[in-house]
């Protein structure tokens, strides 16, 4: 019999590039899905590219328009803030609308096309920016509608929801990742998608915050002092 | 106050037609949604455009990339079966995976961004295909996915998912239909794409009977007797 099967969540962040070295480490045999959302920091993309290319990976790039969905991540107008005080506690204007349950559904449809038994996201609540879509309650909820929803739920009930980071620390995702040989310097987090990071967006904030308590060097290039 | 808003998914079949004039006579204002997924029968989506024409609503095409998702209704290699026996028996090969979870998402990120309070779908258990995501427990838990993932249901409780078809037979939704007016000759039901409906796809099966059932006429074209 071989691997199992997983679809895994693969942003170009450090939390998905963290839980990709996870189901790998569970033994699956992953199939990495990213989407280009017109996002502003498609760099995100390139390094997506960069960590699938890394570990040999099956890896797909789904187009989807959500340039009409209200975010600050997608429309040109909306400026990202900077410098939050109070990340975490209030839902921030970089939310994308339903992004991760779109996400999501695209990643059950490629888990039930391919007989994987597992999807990964690397959501977290407790460094993270206060989107609703990252709270555990929720992936709950969704793990129910996947199993009844899907053919393969319905049947066999095995495509189970991963998201093994939503209760760590932004600092202990990093010593997870760093014990498991993640390569942080192919990795981006800032929503903004200029060539080095701009170290004051929230994304960015909980980045350095996290390398900072983990102990760590972050690997990657920021603007001016940070 | 203005009207309440609502995203409906709309395909250009009868039960999304149907469910679309059940929405207005709800006193919506609807917002209407459909989807370019390459399907075989993209016939339909002209009749979307005609049936949110008619009534002059604001009209959504959403392009997604699902031809990598294993399905007749996007394969070009799989056939599509015709004069089934058991519809709704078992799950077939037109099953297109997560595809009316992914379209649900997209509802919900318009509803989002529009601060509408309901997303309308016209799925239905009774005379169906037998697709795992037309069965009302999966709409249950998708309303708690919808309400605990995105920012106006965690905020207010107000995006509700609307099925007001899920127990209706073929016939009682084209008696509702015709109560309330819908144009049946703009809709299209059958997953062949030609000049006229084949008349043996279990779309166009179902759909003849509930006409028959009825006591209407379909006032659409089939190839030869039907």
């Amino acid at each position: 019999m071989g691997k199992q099967k997983a679809v895994v969540l693969l942003s170009g962040g450090i939390d998905s590039a963290t839980t990709l070295a996870i189901a790998l480490d569970d033994g699956y045999d992953v199939y990495a899905l990213s989407f280009d959302y017109k996002q502003k920091h498609k760099k995100e993309l390139k390094c997506a590219e960069k960590i699938a290319g890394h570990y040999n990976l099956k890896h797909k790039i789904v187009k989807i328009d959500l340039s009409w969905a209200k975010s600050a991540l997608t429309d040109k107008k909306t400026k990202i803030p900077e410098k939050r005080k109070k990340i975490g506690k209030d839902i921030p204007v970089t939310y994308v609308p339903a992004r991760n349950m779109i996400m999501l559904s695209f990643a059950l449809a490629w888990a039930e096309t391919i007989n994987a038994d597992a999807v990964f996201i690397g959501a977290n609540a407790i460094d993270y920016s206060g989107y609703p879509d990252c709270r555990p309650e929720f992936y709950k909820a969704f793990q129910k509608a996947a199993m009844l929803g899907t053919k393969k739920g319905a049947e066999s009930k095995t495509i189970q929801i991963k998201y093994p980071l939503i209760n760590m620390t932004k600092s202990e995702i990093i010593k997870k990742g760093m014990s498991l040989g993640v390569s942080y310097h192919l990795t981006w987090s800032c929503y903004k998608g200029r060539k080095k990071a701009c170290g004051k967006c929230d994304s960015c904030l909980l980045r350095l915050k996290g390398f900072k308590e983990a102990g760590y060097d972050d690997p990657i290039e920021y603007e001016g002092e940070v």
